[in-house]
């Protein structure tokens, strides 16, 4: 479930959201979402937990890759719905991951 | 709760986590870490959320400042109880923000 990321650099969007109580749909579209990015050319893995704030992580090759993938149709109708409806607020990072390391028992 | 952040750019540790099943000490530690990062030189902000997986974003001016807070020593402490007890697997990950927007309603 942590995504496994090539040798650094490569690209994170941070997406931290604060949900409204409308369900309507949302679940079925984040699963959707998620299938889609996986299909995106330069989509290397994605995080995802949520208690009161909701924390998406998505790693990318590149810069090109995360815009091509924010311009999706489908993905820009979800952005749109999001707003009209599922999201109270939200912020979009994007980064370049510099260095990173781990752990394993 | 989602953080306040100045103009990019500025730094971001994504830190990535599953648990073990000991709770022994875990929540103080967590609590007293955030308490104590937020008095970290160069620090802006933190997010949080855990389902499975857990995900905390901390905020930062500058890569020095992540160096310093990374060296402290209740926290390299915590780093070191984390690998022993707490955690089964993390990763960190260290960004530069390049770019960020948002949505409020």
């Amino acid at each position: 479930m942590i995504a496994t990321t090539p040798d650094t650099p490569y690209y994170a969007v941070i997406f931290t959201s604060i949900r409204t109580d409308f369900e309507d749909g949302y679940a079925d579209m984040a699963t959707r979402m998620v299938e889609m990015a996986h299909k995106q050319p330069g989509f290397l893995g994605v995080e995802s937990a949520r208690t009161e704030l909701g924390i998406t992580v998505s790693y990318w090759e590149s810069l090109e890759s995360i815009r091509a993938w924010k311009q999706v149709f489908d993905h820009r109708i979800a952005q749109q719905i999001g707003r009209e409806r599922w999201y109270e607020s939200y912020k979009v990072r994007v980064c370049k991951v510099e260095r990173d390391y781990g752990f394993e028992l």
